[in-house]
């Protein structure tokens, strides 16, 4: 007994990370017993999501304007930067309200065996964003992972050599080694952040 | 800091059952990360799947023609009727593919206390389905839950009355006690099949 269209439907939501085709299947059956609004509601979300999303030309986190919310609010720290490998990590920080400065978006971890090397990733632009502006500090708040150590400490190294006046630090490693930082609860990563040492 | 857009999305991606808002979290971050077509792949894969699948008119199994795979399939056994209570418990035992014959959807199973009674499910239908046929064997597939039992004990007294020489069976308890039938695995099905016995 094939039913295509469930099996494609079935096929499609599988590709999401942590959903196999069991649990594709209970969200296929869902779907079926929504009502049209619902369905509606649901395909509208992800596609104004994709057409209204984009980059911060800046500092690289989401923005559903030109500058994204951190980048237009004058009223935050101009002087301590926070560097993360991604987005998400940006979003878990920002709610544990730790970092009150701007931000700086990787893109992603330093990993030769990928193929990831320092121009994969926005190093020059925050390099740039560093130039003639008075910046006290760097906070290094990539992931606790070998790549993520390998990225702080080049990305290290590139700041001192460049500006040798600014504090270069790296968040404790209150967060788990080998975790990752999206995952951390929020007194985790306070204690990163009060913890955080001179590099 | 708040994005409307994104929150919005993971809002509407949290109503999936067994989804709570940091998978949806990060479903969306999957979602922003997927190219164009893959997008449009998903979108049309819902789409056609609610626009065009529909419920046989006779068994109440899913279609995505007019009349179901297993109705519109003369080769089966027409003397042999399997009753459960919705789609996806049909699909399991299909699966198994210990029944040849037909089946009965019931939409659900008697619940006073949520106000399903008889009139809610299909049983009128299902009893002029015997009507006329050679029935020899209606199988009560409904869960081994208060629920389902109920309704498997209340349905063998209506079909006794009504044809009192169509033997009546029900699945054995090789289903876990308090479990749902979907998640059996094949071999437990296929005990529970094998050790029917009779009302």
């Amino acid at each position: 007994m094939k039913f295509p269209l469930l099996d494609n439907l079935i096929r499609e939501l599988a590709r999401f990370p942590g959903i196999g085709p069991k649990s594709a299947g209970r969200l296929a059956f869902f779907l079926l017993d929504q009502p049209p609004e619902a369905i509606e509601r649901l395909l509208t979300s992800i596609q104004d999501f994709r057409a209204n999303i984009g980059q911060c030309p800046e500092c690289g986190c989401l923005t559903e304007k030109e500058t994204c919310p951190v980048c237009s609010d004058g009223s935050r720290d101009q002087r301590i930067f926070c560097v993360v490998e991604n987005v998400r990590d940006l979003l878990t920080i920002e709610r544990s309200g730790q970092h009150k400065g701007q931000y700086h978006v990787l893109g992603g971890a330093l990993s030769p065996l990928d193929g990831i090397g320092p121009e994969e990733l926005t190093i020059r632009k925050f390099l740039e964003r560093l130039t003639g502006n008075a910046v006290t500090e760097v906070i290094l708040a990539t992931n606790p992972t070998l790549e993520g150590e390998a990225t702080a400490s080049y990305l290290g190294e590139q700041i001192t050599q460049k500006f040798p006046d600014i504090k270069i630090t790296r968040i404790a490693h209150g967060v788990q080694t080998g975790g990752e930082l999206e995952f951390a609860d929020l007194s985790t990563l306070a204690q990163s952040f009060q913890g955080r040492r001179s590099l």
